[in-house]
């Protein structure tokens, strides 16, 4: 029995994972801007809750919204919680009295997708996680690639305007692909939109709720909302032409996109594959197939457990 | 002793390789428009011409500016010579009675700089050639990544301005890096700078002879021209942010940029390294070296070289 934890930005899920790859009782915390020492507590805490319940646990797998170093398994530099430069593995391996692998949550998700998921069968797998921003990772010649010390992936950050505006974060980037395509964008492009079209669907939600969020333009859409559509397509385009470079450079065999905004399903995905086919270089487009993630908020917490039983 | 041929966009270069990896005397033909089969007979008679100054052959390495298959040598689809959809390896094979790989030219560069250039000692570089074009090539791990086709390595045809321009050449891609930093890039932009300054030496040397090629403007600057050294920073700059998606993408230890416009060295790099410095995620770019390359126009010689050692 191993435990696998995913420390996202806005909150914690943890659960155990048996030899069957069965996960156990989820334990769930949303994070309320705890500082750093109140965040390893929490985690502390989620690992004890669950080994209560699951008995012999033999690992533990961390996954967090970070720049890891594989080697040593310091916390590098984090967009979303307190973890900057901390010594993140040797801590819990301290504090928990068990092995702890603690990777980018990223990393655990194609991971997850890879062995379990929308990427099986497939040699080299792209996956982005549309969350409020937009996470990834790389699996190549069957192996998570974690690039020189443990950075790699970050597609949510590959310029594709280059003279764009801030990226929103702590990223210093401008133009990054998560200033365009990420859950969040959708949301300001469907508050954009709703202004435009007052009498739309969308525009009835800005007035009534002051607000729209990247979730209500995908409930919207699925609905049939014209406006609402016109704005998945809209992003659906900018993510094709992220992935346009993206496959250029890596010719894999599958793109895979999860996070919160695939709820949108072919409303995002279709307009992304139609700017692929048109402007990535032919064989490249031909041979790529671009495929909606199998898990959704679980496919970290999975990758954890499953890196957690490859750590024995 | 084996053969390396690099059939460029422009030109062929051949020459024989020892043992030692030395390279013997070069071949060079110059392309002048030939159709497929008086293209394919340039390339055998190089062979021909190499082998009977080098004697014993055993192999021929052969680079091509193509999205060539892997697994069965078939040049895929070409920006630059008329071998689409050309079983290139088997034909070769059969007509030199040799062994023959064939490969993109850019992972032929990638090679030659990871074994003996300055990827050397890295475990993750990433190649990038600025000629007319931009080619590319990717080690990973150690090899040379050819993804899973063999298409693998395309960074000039990352989108790096989502809703720009056409992409120059048979791409059917809009605001690819090839458009914004190519050494083609480098003269359109000294034109326009030309034009806007005709009492510097850049807007003197239009007005002699009608037009400014990329190699022009590096000249100038490296004469002190400031219309000229504004180009290079401009067009460096945009290498920069194309740059730092890629990093981000691929925490590699080293990027290497050869190709005929690294001619203009720190006047090109310096601004390029300015952008990784302060828009890459801080860790990925703390930690990334941007280089120029050892290998001028015979790193695809050399590498091709290589890979038909690697046959033997």
């Amino acid at each position: 029995m191993v435990i696998g934890l995913d420390a996202g930005g806005t909150k914690l899920l943890g659960a155990s994972l048996d030899e069957g790859l069965e996960l156990g009782p989820r334990v769930r915390h949303t994070w309320a801007g705890e500082g750093r020492d109140a965040t390893l507590e929490v985690i502390a805490r989620a690992v004890e809750d669950i080994r209560a319940q699951a008995g012999d646990v033999e690992a533990v797998g961390l996954g967090v919204p970070s720049l890891v170093d594989w080697d040593d398994g310091v916390s590098r530099w984090s967009n979303h919680l307190p973890l900057d430069d901390l010594p993140l593995r040797d801590l819990m391996t301290e504090r928990l009295g068990l092995p702890v692998v603690v990777d980018n949550d990223g990393n655990l998700a194609v991971l997850a997708e890879h062995r379990e998921g929308a990427a099986r069968d497939s040699s080299n797998a792209v996956f982005l996680a549309m969350g409020t921003g937009i996470g990834g990772g790389l699996v190549l010649d069957g192996k998570v690639y974690r690039g020189s010390h443990g950075y790699a992936g970050e597609f949510g950050h590959m310029v594709v305007d280059h003279d764009g505006a801030d990226c929103p974060g702590a990223c210093p980037g401008r133009g990054c692909l998560e200033a365009l395509a990420s859950g969040r964008a959708i949301g300001v492009a469907g508050e954009r939109a709703a202004r435009d079209a007052p009498d739309s669907a969308l525009g009835r939600r800005l007035a009534e709720s002051g607000a729209v969020l990247g979730q209500v333009v995908t409930e919207l859409a699925h609905e049939g909302d014209a406006a609402a559509r016109a704005v998945l397509a809209d992003v659906g385009r900018r993510l094709g032409a992220g992935l346009t470079g993206i496959v250029n450079a890596l010719d894999p065999d599958v793109v895979v996109i999860g996070g919160g905004a695939v709820t949108a399903g072919d409303l995002l995905l279709d307009p992304a594959r139609e700017v692929v086919a048109a402007r990535a270089l032919p064989p490249v487009a031909r041979a790529v197939r671009i495929v909606p993630a199998r898990f959704g908020e679980e496919a970290g917490l999975l990758g954890a457990g499953l890196l957690a039983r490859e750590l024995l």
